[in-house]
């Protein structure tokens, strides 16, 4: 009963992740894009500002006007006007004059910098001092300062922030070419598992893991369709996972039994034209018993029957597949919310595996500290006890009290 | 035209926000509960797990059968049955006997300890060889390890992540009460200010602040609704705040012409029965112009019209705000993401502001380098290169090439 499958190193896994490829693409609405990944460059096709505009509330003038002023020796200077936002103005600046302008107000024409107002005092209802000796363009925001036409303002493959939407909104974009969001099916299986408003009977467990995949694939971007709870037979789990592989863009179990289903999952995928296992079994802890493979080029994840070895399964796999799906630029794939965190006290491993010890961090004295709830594989509690997985290497054997590592956080 | 307001630091600022008070709680499914707060104590009324249970693999035996055991003298055990997952079983393990389990099966009465698969082998059909001594509970996760009936598992406050909901569905809570999300109005103003599907005459600019502030209010859990743009005029602005107060828990309104604006907003906001100005301008560079009020208890945010200075309020202001609203426990209000980065390159800065330089974060032998973005202000594509906003105190006068500081992750 020995050696069930050929256990390869997270690295082994991670690098054949690679082969899968992004969705189609829409076009969304701009304020339907938040977090959507963009799939064409953005282009500006006209400059931001498209006037030159002044940064500061004051009086637009000639810089040389104010070449050598002080405190002592202002310049003095004849207000001709006043630009109200939002305006036109033809008013133009000559030797010695001045326009009140407000901040991202027009300057006007003759005009190359603006005197801040609080260097500036009124002599009388045209006459003005100023104080502060300007450089031309100071305080000035030129046409195409912060865009240029045809500039290249978003790359494909970006996820876009509240930012980035601001940007495609000043250069009068109202619709965005986006990935599609990857629809991902979620079974559970196991002949134990029972939804969760069923009163169990001696013997049987609730679904959890629908409820926790569930969520982690909406925090991915994906959309979730669960198909139900599979019971350990051949039949059940092939047409479930038939509906998924038809109706969506990834298919993911999670194992009731871990090893005994996963294998007869194996079986089951095998039915599949086209269907490539690359890999059973993974080096990580929790999680070992991991099954991912590549069915005519949908992915499809087979995770832990436990909660807790689900969780961080989906996090190094799940995760990072959403993401290729999704059109995610390629040096973001991988990318995981983590600090560097000293250990609290000596946390031992096993060395063979990666292992990831469920922490929570506390920052004390400017440095984060990992304090290791240790408890037993399932125990879904330590989970939300903690807010951080600490990252235990494949060849050591623990971290000593003091010693740093990097802690992803959860 | 000097001293348009007093200005504060951001310390005297934030204190002002704590007299706002969380919403009012509802009801809502389980699988709708994700990222909402907890507005009560989550207590399980059952034992987790609720029968003893297996964490390998193996076989279920009396740990005493073991001890003193070895590869080169091992345990000879009959193997009575196997307990088929979700399943009931009456069998009672005896001296000498083991059964079959697998992981997260229910461990038989009598047996105390799972011998895991890899340290057995079968000699017949009945009989087994078991090589690795076990001390009593070894491998079994006991009824209430995990929760004990009774125990509050979540605090009040906490915001349900993806381990929470699971460990909900485990206890068999098909519904949470939580914290109403707050609605919150946002109103752009500025004369100058168009729609973004408006080609803008000359003078005009698009409406970038309504696309960055509603991302960033959904980002921070509310639920935003945008009122239109006002014009610099008080009747304008006060039916605009006027529906805002009406229909929604925090109304966001961005200066188009910053001082200018914002003072006006000011007047108005007068006019408003038991209102009270908090401030009226923070020495934070950018957004010095920022306005916080108290309306009848309903929190007001006029933010810098600059989308950049008005995305850096928001997140020191708007969003602690919201997360008061939302309920969010205290510690986590003044929560921002961030790390620890050292310069890339001298940053200068004027003292007497908090200054937050936009930086493109990297990551390089093991340490992060803030690059700064100079710009200036208004600027919003150089906050779409940026990944990060560098801090440096009200007191110092820059960051010297090399020197660590704290980086916001935007």
């Amino acid at each position: 009963m020995k050696g069930f499958f050929k256990v390869q190193t997270p690295e082994q896994l991670y690098a054949k992740i690679d082969r899968f490829r992004p969705l189609a693409s829409e076009k969304v609405r701009l304020e339907e894009s938040l977090h959507r990944v963009l799939s064409e460059d953005v282009v500006s096709t006209i400059d931001l500002p498209e006037f030159p505009r002044s940064t500061v509330d004051g009086f637009a003038l000639m810089a040389k006007d104010t070449y050598g002023t002080s405190e002592k020796n202002p310049a003095i200077l004849k207000v001709v006007g006043e630009i109200p936002m939002g305006q036109l103005s033809d008013i133009e600046v000559k030797d010695g004059e001045a326009v009140k302008v407000a901040t991202g107000g027009m300057v006007p024409k003759g005009a190359d910098a603006v005197e801040m107002v609080e260097y500036t005092e009124w002599l009388d209802v045209h006459t003005l001092h100023a104080t502060k000796p300007l450089s031309p363009l100071e305080n000035v925001i030129q046409v195409g300062e912060d865009v240029k036409a045809g500039e290249v303002v978003l790359r494909q493959g970006h996820m876009i922030r509240p930012q980035d939407l601001g940007l495609m909104a000043g250069i009068g974009m109202t619709e965005v070419h986006v990935y599609l969001q990857p629809r991902v099916a979620i079974i559970s299986s196991g002949d134990e598992i029972v939804p969760i408003e069923t009163i169990p009977k001696p013997g049987e467990i609730r679904d959890i893991n629908r409820y926790t995949i569930v969520s982690m694939v909406k925090e991915a971007g994906g959309i979730p369709v669960f198909l139900g709870i599979a019971k350990d037979r051949f039949d059940d789990l092939k047409a479930k996972i038939d509906t998924g592989l038809k109706d969506t863009d990834m298919v993911i179990i999670t194992g009731g039994s871990s090893v005994g289903t996963l294998d007869l999952t194996g079986e089951v995928l095998q039915t599949f034209p086209r269907t490539e296992i690359l890999g059973h079994g993974v080096s990580i802890r929790p999680g070992k018993p991991t099954l991912l493979a590549d069915i005519n080029g949908k992915p499809f994840l087979g995770l832990p029957g436990h909660p807790v070895s689900a969780i961080v399964i989906f996090h190094f796999f799940g995760k990072p597949i959403l993401r290729i799906l999704s059109g995610v630029s390629r040096k973001w794939v991988w990318h995981q919310m983590k600090v560097k965190a000293k250990a609290a006290r000596n946390i031992p491993s096993v060395p063979g595996r990666e292992d990831y010890v469920r922490v929570n961090i506390e920052e004390k004295d400017g440095s984060f500290w990992a304090h290791p709830l240790f408890g037993k594989s399932g125990a879904i509690s330590h989970l939300t006890k903690a807010n951080g997985l600490i990252k235990i290497g494949i060849d050591e054997e623990g971290l000593e009290e003091g010693e740093e590592a990097e802690v992803i956080l959860i």
